[in-house]
């Protein structure tokens, strides 16, 4: 069982866990009514964390809650030092709720959003050799799932209906496949990489960004489109991306082999590859698009 | 604007509103994971309370949170005695989280829920006389909407799209019309009262439930069967159902309205009638199928 970080940020101050407590008419406990964003510090950057603190704010935009995400930085690097991770390899975990109100479903008009985080050691495995088994779930989640919100029933469900060995479930719409229910899904076929299109019906993975600029820079063709769920059995390759994840090689969906043996197919360990090299040579002022620079030059 | 309890139940302490705090690792706030529910004493008694426990207990099976109800009534009782409200009118809002673990997607093991509720002065008017207007949004809310949890992000974006003057949103899915964002949607055409079957697609509400009970007791014919949208403007009649919304004549749906002054339709005025005589009738043996010897002698 996970543990419970040592310390948590709680609207400006610095807490012990146990001692991390809000209102019960929070808005984030009554309603599910808050954004949430998880990121990793890798050698002493936030790896693409700028990304990550602009999705937060999207999200918050999308659900109207008004919170400035401009001081969120040195909030971090606050709770950082009084967890003793201080340029350590580390995930940060940080929530946004509309804040505190008696009980009302339309949103209250002076609310002080609510700020929680938390950071505990955390290490990246250079590559995740993990060759995993998804099982897949219709996807009876809500139609807005571009949003990382805190009312998570839906994906919590999947999650515990994945029987013990199955590292994900992996969802299906109307005959689609979407996503898993907390990473993104591809699939190669043909030489070609297939992903969702980042719509409603998908978080918008950060990494999953990355993969695709990867495949951008180093011309491995890409749709956006997604896979039937009835033609999973003539893919090639498929494989979870995520903050954790990272890109980890699917090896069984239900009961279809992808491979046999313990290899995964030839387009997931290049990305698992180029995607390490990246974070050996990630620096902050690297976006997306600046991140050709360093891979054209390898 | 609202105003909080006087006090709040929680885990077994009563507490003053202001300093009723739950652990920020609480996964009813960290993820939306529980169920609620909401009743209304009146008369010194709870209206069709076990009807609203029974819910109670069947959502935390479907999501498989572990607690007992059956001793909910002594606990309810006490919130009552210290909230001045013993025997006076009153709503109770009641809610079981899975309860406070390391943030982890899949269910913890051994965690013991939580118990959050209050109490506050709540007098229902005899009928609900208001005319009201309410407006369509495509529903993209999860596919389970059976379950009264406490993810409800959804249900509060779609309230807050709510323009002023506006009393409700009703969703519309697939092209038929399911419920109203806290409430239940019938449509009477042609003598026949029609409402969404109570699948995973809408909440069943007690007073639905209640609503379509007096159908059959008065032999006014019903088919659980949604209404298409686009064919809103044949029907006759259209009303809410709920706990506090009770039976509310719905005058106009975005641009169409069902009448013109301020007489609603005789079926809905009809229900509001015999809801109002059940309401004054009713005792705690009554549940839905006792209702009829009341009925019967009517």
């Amino acid at each position: 069982m996970a543990n419970y970080p040592e310390k948590v940020y709680l609207n400006g101050e610095i807490l012990k866990s146990s001692e991390a407590k809000i209102s019960v008419f929070d808005r984030g406990f009554l309603f599910g009514d808050g954004i949430y964003e998880v990121m990793v510090q890798l050698n002493g950057r936030f790896f693409f964390g700028d990304a990550h603190l602009k999705r937060l704010d999207d999200c918050l935009e999308k659900v109207n809650i008004e919170f400035d995400t401009s001081t969120l930085k040195d909030k971090i690097d606050t709770l950082l030092k009084a967890s003793n991770l201080e340029s350590k390899d580390s995930l940060v975990y940080i929530q946004v709720t509309r804040g505190v109100a008696p009980r009302k479903h339309s949103f209250p008009k002076k609310t002080t959003a609510t700020l929680m985080m938390y950071a505990i050691p955390f290490i990246l495995p250079d590559v995740n050799n993990k060759l995993v088994s998804v099982v897949s779930q219709l996807d009876f989640r809500w139609h807005r799932c571009d949003i990382k919100m805190t009312s998570l029933l839906g994906n919590v469900m999947a999650n515990d209906a994945i029987q013990s060995g199955y590292y994900e479930a992996v969802f299906h719409r109307d005959g689609k496949m979407t996503e898993g229910s907390h990473s993104n899904l591809f699939f190669v076929k043909d030489g070609i990489i297939y992903t969702h299109p980042a719509d409603v019906l998908i978080l918008n993975g950060i990494t999953r960004e990355i993969v695709l600029k990867l495949c951008r820079d180093i011309k491995i063709p890409y749709k956006e489109k997604a896979i039937s769920f009835k033609n999973i059995h003539t893919v090639d390759e498929a494989f979870l991306t995520g903050t954790s994840t990272q890109i980890a090689s699917i090896k069984q969906l239900d009961d279809h082999m992808f491979y046999d043996g313990n290899r995964p197919g030839p387009i997931t360990r290049k990305l698992q590859k180029l995607f390490l090299e990246l974070k050996k040579n990630y620096s902050p002022e690297m976006s997306y698009e600046s991140s050709s620079r360093f891979l054209n030059s390898l």
